[in-house]
């Protein structure tokens, strides 16, 4: 697997790997990203934390509009929610690009649980730096 | 401040715990939820993971749509981040109800770092058990 | 009721003006938008077009985000049907803007129909021209 | 072409008939629709009203969300405008289902003119009826 600004940029994330996260593909404005929910990541109602479902998206999102170069941010996101997990679950985050139009982005994200749609995540992007 | 099923909820939420947050305040469709970045909050560009930024204004939209009683869940949302944050900054998300039609809720929820908007979200909730 | 750029922008905008719309205010970053449902405007369920209740809401957005000067224009929104109606209601939307941080800014529009409320809708804008 | 539900929904919508819709195909969660602007569809920047590059593709996703059955209205939609567009112009919404879960579901709706992405629409579905 070629190494791409996005390796690079999840190398130096701490929060990606705090959280257990692993980078399993990116490039060609697509990524991929698992995460184990472990039992600090269950909210009040003993469901994976609508926020850490966001955040494996997001890291994928991320990885997938840095995945070729110019550096990329997320301006912002609108996640559904479709089925609820637990701990022990392992979530896949799988990024891909629809559109870019100039600085402008639009990149889907679907996250499964074994063969379930968790969510389904669509973030826009800002591209902020030189290509 | 009256106990509410919000604050029993909060207690119980393993992920808010983990991430440091405090319930400032709930009752009457609110709640304001307080969070310290720490540095394994933030990413390979060296600022807030969004993750983190949405799952505090998760918490305090969970906190609002639960405030009353019934057991309210997070349907979806949409974010918009509008400044970025650093480690050692503290979020406070205040979240409030729109409207509610039957069991759909809108949601809004300011997420601000000393006088500054870092992120504007709306959720929409959907009411499973009964009043 | 002073005159601004929005009402010289409404005053030239044919759709707005061939679905009946009335500019009932604009102003320091608001904007209210009348506009009766005729047989013209339900689809296939006999209720009001989705698109229609998006316009109304994108008109009144339009018009408070250039009630000040520079030229603005929608970047996206969302929108989330609460409530139908039926030709012959009058939908009223009023907008009025949540943050703007730097060319961008967020705009809530509350579309009722007496005292209902039928949707809500969140603008984002982007400045384009100078100020 | 086999008729689909969405075809009987169509046939009786009087708002898409007045904009000058056509269903070109519907059927297994997905259809496409097209419109051409005319001079009463553009706002007072002279370019396509939002609200028409809405109503094209919340009618497109109507037909895709109804092309198998159950009668399914719509929750939301989030949209992000692309690309402007003028009068003269014709647009082309294609809708396809992305996932089904209960009673809800999310569409994918791709709005072009030409070979250009005027806007990407995602709506979200909400099925009432028996199947």
């Amino acid at each position: 697997m070629a190494r791409t600004p996005a390796h690079e940029m999840f190398d130096r994330d701490p929060a990606s790997k705090a959280a257990g996260m692993e980078l399993l593909d990116a490039g060609n404005g697509q990524a991929t990203v698992r995460m184990a929910v472990t039992a600090d990541m269950v909210n009040g109602h003993a469901i994976t934390h609508g926020g850490y479902v966001f955040m494996v998206a997001d890291t994928a999102f991320a990885c997938a509009c840095n995945s070729r170069g110019p550096v990329t941010v997320a301006a912002g996101a609108d996640v559904a929610f479709l089925r609820s997990t637990r701990a022990g679950d392992v979530l896949t985050a799988y990024a891909r690009e629809r559109v870019v139009q100039g600085r402008s982005g639009i990149y889907d994200v679907t996250v499964t649980c074994e063969d379930g749609v968790v969510a389904e995540f669509r973030g826009r992007s800002r591209t902020i730096g030189a290509a």
